[in-house]
């Protein structure tokens, strides 16, 4: 049987949208498992777009979804028309759209709100017991949405390695079981289906980086 | 020796800038080997911007140089500040970026003009005797910087499986010798040390463009 994983997107560069070489290795590992993709994001503007050379906000606008097609090659659908019935799981790679168009993580941390569809999205897939695999700041996402799950964001304690280990004690603050794990492990949550990996949380050769998001599909796809 | 490698990128996305999933590739590739990477872009306009979902052109304006450093995690350098003799190969990944920014490919074919700093750039590592490593479309600058040298853009007659087949064709009338090579192949011009290979010049999933531009950085870091 092959499974059929959603893959959703925030925007396309670290600063103001999906982390694209986490993008790229879910994709990577995904084909290679035989798996069948279909990407979504929000048609909804970004938060605001970041100069990734000055690392500073401009003043233009651009629209999630139109971003998020960079990465889709043009092959994306309104992140509104998913239907939970035609997947077998959710993969939600990280970047900081997560946090500045997915959620309000990255002005209200702890206090954030969820963007309803996403919100609505892994509400779905969890109900319907099917398995959803974050990385980088996406856990921060389940962490809202499922109250007291299990997972990682790699480790609590900041270092040059772990730079926003502030986010490890936000989620524990937020009720969640936050387990320490190195960037090539995932931490697999069995009651909830849910398997988290810190990726780019990480400050570690991007191919440490693909092959940890390769252990976090590999164990999605277990669970479908 | 850590060998390192120059990357120059043209834009983020594939209608108009670098194929992310090429660029991503041959950060992990190079990752992977050790090697020490360097990224570069022109600090220019882009010929155009695509709307990704509509696949159409809009009315913006971005740079070739900030698009870049959404796929270079913010870490770029202006083209012009290259100085090959702190790098032991280059390499160009795909996209239409290639075609549109680094080139005239797009609406001059055979008769383009290559971007300044790019054709510079070209000939300063081929003359260094150093090895030049190119997928997709950008072959096309190497068959217009160093005439007669050998390459592959995959295979020359169109069908589903290669959609760009007439790339082929073109490249043989500029006078290049071009050689048929699957998706995880390459063709090495030892002579001009050039490794070229196909990437998403073929139309095949994408665990088997990784592996073949995962070919072409052994080989380039093989001949550096």
């Amino acid at each position: 049987m092959v499974k059929r994983v959603a893959v959703v997107l925030s925007g396309c560069g670290v600063y103001d949208g999906t982390e694209v070489h986490e993008a790229s290795a879910v994709l990577v590992h995904l084909s290679r498992a035989g798996a069948k993709v279909q990407m979504f994001a929000p048609d909804i503007p970004q938060m605001h777009v970041v100069n990734h050379v000055a690392g500073k906000p401009t003043e233009e606008k651009r629209n999630v979804l139109q971003e998020s097609a960079r990465i889709a090659r043009g092959d994306i659908t309104d992140l509104k028309k998913l239907d939970v019935a035609n997947h077998d799981a959710l993969i939600i790679p990280g970047g900081f759209g997560v946090a500045k168009n997915l959620s309000s993580w990255a002005t209200k941390g702890k206090d954030c709100t969820i963007q309803p569809e996403v919100e609505k999205t892994i509400k779905t897939f969890h109900k319907a017991g099917k398995p959803i695999g974050l990385c980088c700041i996406s856990p921060v996402l389940a962490a809202k949405v499922l109250p007291g799950c299990e997972l990682t964001v790699g480790h609590d304690c900041e270092c040059e390695k772990w730079p926003y280990a502030q986010t490890a004690c936000a989620v524990k603050e937020m009720g969640c079981k936050h387990v320490n794990k190195n960037v090539g492990e995932v931490h697999v949550d069995a009651k909830n289906k849910l398997v988290t990996t810190s990726a780019f949380m990480c400050n570690a050769p991007i191919h440490e980086i693909f092959d940890g998001v390769g252990v976090m599909v590999t164990d999605v796809l277990k669970l479908a």
